[in-house]
């Protein structure tokens, strides 16, 4: 008898799962059920309607219901909510958004591909206004979009600054609205460490976002925005973006079980408690290979992987599952950033014996156009040497190289393996030896105690210590802005120099990147010199870390001018 | 005893084992001797002077003897040629160049890293003209460029279709000079499969150069080149980029090994037969780890690799030798190229079991600007799914995707290994199922005998036979272009014409990049038709493998009109 599999939900798992099972079996009846009036819809493309890069709404539908059935055989049932699961009869009873009517479908097997919805708090004052939108939808972002183009708005509050907020604020800025993006904790993007973060946050600021850290959205008023520390900002529209929680009433009100993150239990086949039930992408709980425990990850590429997954499974096939390790990236304004694994912070909170380093070598050859600063943060294990993850911003593909470190996170890779690997270099396109090699010969200098170094977090404090602090750059770039108590020793001139610098303290040496001080460090520790840090980050980094929160404007500068070049 | 060590050759080999052993070690001697008048240039870059990319030719020079002392208390001292190794004394004889004096410097270690010189074949009429030029170094491609200015050359013939012969050709013609690339092979960039250069032929004849392949240089004259089937060409200049000869002379002079490729013989240490002698670079033979057997490999990545080993191992640093996978890579006009491992023609020439896929799916979400379309081939072992090779070519970034098959070939990873990779996706980047997934879907769908498929270089032969081949794209993309016998079933309609299609013949079906195929071939499959198989690399792959020889004319095209988008 053929196959009747039923699917909630038909946007990236839904979709994914309806047309693999396609594929294994021409004869199963196929009935995908929407709840809105669009299937197979660019939900990571949304936020990009509202600059106008994807100009045409209609365009970020990839697949409607009549091609579906005409080149798959599938049903997609749009308008059509399903409201229960009736375990013992294996049905589902469906609404009809349209006609109000209700009905019921039998099915063999069931995939549940609700996604996650978008968090408003009730306790935020005037979240119930009109102006209040989340992005969720082609609906959410076409009704977005219309109304601040019909209300001629022009300031636009979004809360929230994960990877929804960001892209948001991004695009309406691009689309010239004056946006204040607002973020409770002290950084936006979560997949970074705090000191990439600013990264992000000179960015922000440099494309005349307006970025609020460290303050929380108490209330909404008719064209403004007030945060937890009283702060008023204008705003006709708000964008609510402070994160999502996975849609498991269908799955609870069925009683399968809900996992401990609050999202469905799933098996390594995305089975759920009942054998007949599968569950798939942002509404279930994933096994984090790193941090080994479950995990919720509202990512696309691993909803397509589960949908894969579980349709195989229906048809017997063998799946592997790794679980996750969380591979993520975002372009934003001249910047891509990506990151993989867990960052140091993670690191740090579940307990793991951990050190990471901080690079910033270039891209391309030098000489060549678009050659420019690529900042990389690798995180490993010590004393294995294993590697956790990594985080790169940049204006060129700092996400391939993310990719190489996601490889090999997923293969068991150490510095070692990373330090080896053979890539890929020509003068247009890379470096000889790349960024990724570069962090992996950094770290292991480091994992060996071949020399010490201190982050780039710590030099506002060395400053204000009045440490002793080399600035190994030549003078003309000493002179074009340095950090305030830093003696300009120049790489070329120490050898001459070597009486003017103390052995009875600690000597911190930094330059442009951090390729002269490491020579310097190496050359004075076997002169004999036992007390000698390099500066993580160097002066670009420093800059950079210090940047942001130097715009408020209400603590010292360390430095007398930022270098970002 | 201070150690005094001497490295021959002072680019990338020479001058990175230098640093390396600077920071290994703050009171050796070290000296470097180069033939030139520079040292630590940008060998890579040197053909993008031509085009004016690089603009200044002091640029491509990296560091100058003066910077190597004072930073570094490295002695550079170029002009200054190595003659003589005296092994028993350890020692070499050194000739200044510029006062024409020898004189004897002892060593404690040394480091050969002479590089290789250009083959300039004797046989070919003509090649002592002075209009005819090799490129090895800054005063070639000054040389070479000073001289098409001032004698307002024209026509200007590049031998060889390798690395060098192809980026000299691709600036010459970006300078706007009319340049014929001659080719003896039937195809240029050799790590490429015939398939696969068939689009850099095609990107070649697009950009206006004129591409002669199967074909030798045999005269050079006044101002034309004629080749070995008596075609004559106009060139008022030659490039010679017919291959590189490794620097054995000295080494073996001073009887040091050379191993069976015709380079210096090294250990894994790259330490020579001689335990106080070292080489590197362009001039030593290493192990390649996919075909177990010693191979030259002129690359900089691995030359600097190598230089950093043999300096580790000086100091009792241990190395670990992984041997070489040969991973490169191309910018040739609009497209980038890159491959890592082996190819096809050289799996098949080796005796392994194995097989290929080519794929070409879309590099970003269609939605975004800069979407293209990605060829992508991925050659793998059977029946184990080790990932032995791939290559890549597109307009974006092609290379970090070879990385990744390029971290995975290092630690031993297998089809399903790339499938299952966790990695980054945002729409302006990428694609949720990364190009990398989706050749490691198709390779185990085939690994697995999932369906069965014929390659694109069988393709002529079906037409000609006159099979039965499905196009099964829509009919308005059937008519913008087609294969001369196909008969147009769209997927979205072959379920109701099924009696149309022959079960007593085999079937070949193809569409635009294969996804519509696949699934038509699953179906018809699960259907009972047993004798069905997928074009590979589709309609674009087809055109794209037929327009280059097609240009000559002097055979029938197999289309109806190309299609490449």
């Amino acid at each position: 008898m053929n196959k009747r599999i039923l699917i909630v939900g038909g946007v990236a798992g839904g979709a994914s799962a309806a047309a693999r099972i396609r594929r294994l079996d021409e004869k199963a009846e196929i009935i995908m059920f929407e709840k809105g009036p669009h299937v197979s819809f660019s939900n990571c493309s949304l936020p990009y309607h509202l600059s106008g890069i994807v100009e045409d709404s209609d365009s970020l539908v990839l697949m409607n219901p009549e091609t579906f059935k005409q080149r798959y055989k599938i049903e997609a049932r749009v308008h059509s909510e399903v409201i229960q699961i009736n375990r013992e009869r294996k049905t589902i009873t469906v609404k009809d958004l349209l006609s109000d009517k209700t009905y019921e479908e039998p099915y063999d097997k069931l995939i549940l591909s609700p996604g996650a919805t978008p968090i408003r708090p009730k306790a935020i004052q005037g979240i119930e206004k009109p102006h209040v939108f989340t992005v969720r939808n082609v609906l959410d972002i076409e009704h977005l979009n219309n109304y601040i183009k019909q209300k001629q708005v022009k300031d636009i509050a979004v809360i929230g600054g994960g990877f929804i907020g960001v892209e948001v604020a991004e695009n309406l800025r691009l689309a010239n609205y004056n946006v204040t993006l607002i973020e409770f904790a002290n950084q936006i993007m979560t997949p970074f460490d705090y000191d990439m973060a600013q990264i992000l946050h000179k960015e922000m600021a440099d494309n005349g976002v307006h970025l609020i850290v460290n303050d929380g959205l108490a209330k909404i008023g008719e064209d403004f925005v007030e945060t937890h520390s009283g702060k008023k900002f204008a705003a006709q529209a708000v964008v609510l973006a402070i994160g999502v929680r996975p849609e498991t009433s269908l799955a609870e009100e069925a009683g399968l079980e809900i996992g401990e993150t609050g999202a469905i239990k799933v098996d390594s086949n995305y089975v759920t408690s009942d054998p007949d039930i599968y569950a798939v992408g942002d509404a279930v709980e994933v096994y984090h290979r790193i941090l080994h425990k479950p995990t919720r990850l509202a990512l696309a590429g691993p909803a397509q992987k589960q949908a894969r997954a579980a349709a195989n499974h229906i048809y017997g096939i063998p799946n592997r599952n790794l679980g996750v390790i969380g591979s993520s990236s975002i372009h934003l304004f001249n910047l891509n950033a990506a990151s993989t694994g867990i960052n140091a912070r993670t690191a740090e909170a579940s307990g793991f014996h951990f050190d990471s380093v901080y690079v910033m070598p270039s891209d391309k050859v030098g000489l060549m156009p678009d050659s420019n600063v690529m900042h990389f943060k690798l995180v490993y294990e010590k004393p294995t040497g294993r590697i956790l993850g990594a985080q790169a911003i940049g204006k060129g593909n700092v996400d391939k190289r993310i990719d190489v470190i996601a490889a090999m996170i997923t293969m068991n890779g150490t510095l070692e393996d990373l330090r080896d690997l053979e890539l890929t270099y020509s003068p247009m396109l890379g470096t000889a030896r790349d960024v990724v090699h570069h962090a992996a010969l950094v770290a292991l200098n480091q994992l060996n105690g071949v020399y010490r170094e201190v982050k780039v977090s710590q030099v506002r404090e060395l400053v204000e210590k009045n440490a002793y602090i080399i600035d190994a750059r030549e003078r003309r770039e000493y002179e074009a802005g340095h950090l305030k108590n830093a003696v300009n020793i120049p790489l070329s001139e120490f050898r001459n120099r070597l009486d003017e610098i103390p052995k009875d303290r600690p000597v911190y040496i930094h330059c442009r990147s951090g390729q002269r001080s490491y020579n310097m460090v190496m050359a004075l520790q076997h002169l004999g010199y036992t007390n000698v840090y390099n500066i993580s980050g160097s002066y670009l980094g420093i800059c950079l870390y210090e940047y942001f929160n130097d715009l408020a404007g209400d603590r010292e500068k360390i430095v007398t001018e930022y270098n970002f070049n």
